[in-house]
């Protein structure tokens, strides 16, 4: 299974998640997605999610970042129809949604309903839902269960969606906010090649901090010294970089930040 | 086995302690909690070994903070009575002690005197024990080896205890350390639901930057934007809290503070 | 197999190359060095896998600190002579070549021609050659594939070299590079203890940032708390240490600095 959190690695919780898994589900093998989302950020997670699934093994998903922990928001596993090894289990707030709109359409769902608080360790508390929900029914899943046997099936149309990034074509170019900015400081922006097809070789970038003309290249180490690079990168979005620097930090990026593509000749004023 | 060191993971060290266990103990599963505690800080390393503890598979723990490792202090493994597949490894300098207390009765200990130092690579220094002595020790107990087949056999009490966070009842309240500042930011008090049972809804807090009036919640989200909260933790704790936003950052709490939990109608003075 | 990067865990890299792994070689079993290594940093992840490889597990060792992505630098697989069941996968920048060294003579080595980057997942990119290239190589070693299976032998002695760390024996001492600085902030030098052997118990050490005596200790708590300690650390060469503080830290050392050890009683001017 693959398992992905805000929980971080300073503290226990990871550990502990993966000790209550490995006591439920002696065989199920553990693959870190990561670890380290900045805590409650749905979004982030979201889209970190969505990025990894095409590449994910098949089977159980669990997708842990959970500001609302402890109240009515639901708790959920969601079967993708055409293959359903794969199971995303986590709350529902919109961090499995785009992941699963990523590998199909949405089969069985349910609602997780019986909070099995006391399956490993003393029952303590309400706030750590990893350990003591999500855990024991990915667990169940690895170990055979059903997803009808985890709780009440409820409508796949219910499940909160995720975050929706903004993408606007204008007359001469597009409007792409920032969607990650990643360890090397590219700024992944919510544009495909497609959608600057037409801008040519040098594309005029308006930033929040400016404007810069950067030049589409093919790798990173295309981009030259005083360049500002846009590389289609490893998830096939287009990215704004440098050459072995951080584009992020040189040029005043942050995610959720809008980007324009403009072309280069285009009128301005 | 569960794992927790201070090594990082920015450096090999875990690695290598891993590679080292993998080749004496081929079908160990190792399980990380966290290597992430601050650098020789023996108490963060024996309380995040306690509240994991409940929840780890029973089995082989490996615990290492080691800032004495090269002198005299002992190394040593340690069971727990009622369930000899828990035994614990680690310098005896009271990172052990915590989690085995919390585990039941002390069995069988025994200082790890036959220093295994060329067992996987060369021997180099004397500064790595966790490569070199505890986890060859973790491994051999993984492989079936009985307990006093590392060392002779010590006396349970001799061991070094571990830290004991300061709770003083006082007149209209307790007065309690901080015992942990998790990624979140919350701040877990060494008091119990019990200890402050008769304080009411509304508590006075007395902490090091002020005072302030916090609410107690079953969860961070009860817990109103200008309000402080105290919740139950996951660990059976009261912690100070906010919702989704750092309690200790933007209380300056840090670990080893004070905070007087005070009933809210007492007489000040 | 062993698996090290500068990929980071903030980022969901290294699960998609575990991902892609367990895809295609089952049963492989990853031990992570490292994936903390400073971004593109080619001489930082040479060190590190070469102080780890004396104790990695025999196998494949996958190591992907990879500036040049997408350019025409060479990705290579290279066997260690004495036992084939090593092979080091990851660019030819010389980030293996220390390691490889330090294991025995070079066997065959090929290189990886045969862009497989459709295995798992849509073909997206130039960018990720983690995911899309040497994962798969290393999968396809890890389930049986001979090294000449992968693409073209290649003359082992055209790889390229490692780093040269700076080491000159003076007169009366030796300058020595700084290779590493740890977690701890002890600094680890290019020099042996055979380099030092006649400079006596008691050391001058000329620093960036000036002069001290330092003394060589067998661990790092034999050092005072007002004193600098030289200690054998465990990779058997020299480090400047102090006792639970961060000697780089307190000492303004990094690495690349030149830290020269000289006799005490050697005349200055």
């Amino acid at each position: 299974m693959s398992f992905l959190s805000d929980y971080g690695t300073d503290d226990e919780f990871v550990g502990v998640v993966k000790s209550v898994l490995r006591q439920l589900a002696r065989h199920a093998v553990v693959i870190d997605i990561t670890h380290q989302l900045p805590p409650h950020d749905v979004r982030a997670g979201a889209l970190t999610l969505q990025r990894a699934a095409p590449y994910l093994v098949p089977g159980v998903v669990l997708a842990v970042v959970d500001p609302g922990v402890g109240t009515t928001r639901r708790a959920v596993a969601v079967e993708v129809e055409h293959d359903p090894r794969w199971v995303f289990v986590g709350p529902d707030n919109g961090v499995l949604a785009p992941a699963l709109d990523a590998l199909g359409e949405r089969g069985r769902a349910v609602s997780l309903g019986d909070r099995r608080r006391s399956v490993v360790g003393p029952p303590t508390g309400a706030t750590f839902d990893g350990r003591d929900l999500f855990a024991p029914a990915a667990a169940r899943l690895c170990t055979g269960a059903d997803l009808a046997d985890l709780g009440p099936l409820i409508d796949t149309a219910s499940l909160v969606p995720g975050p929706r990034p903004s993408l606007v074509h204008k007359e001469t170019g597009v409007a792409a906010e920032v969607l990650w900015i990643d360890r090397f400081g590219n700024a992944q922006l919510a544009a495909r090649p497609e959608d600057a097809a037409d801008l040519g070789e040098l594309v005029r970038l308006i930033l929040p901090s400016g404007e810069v003309v950067a030049r589409r290249v093919a790798s990173f180490a295309d981009i030259g010294p005083d360049q500002v690079g846009l590389v289609v990168d490893s998830s096939g979005m287009i990215a704004v970089a440098l050459d072995r620097r951080s584009a992020a930090g040189e040029l005043g990026l942050a995610a959720g930040d809008e980007v324009v593509l403009d072309r280069l000749d285009a009128k301005r004023g």
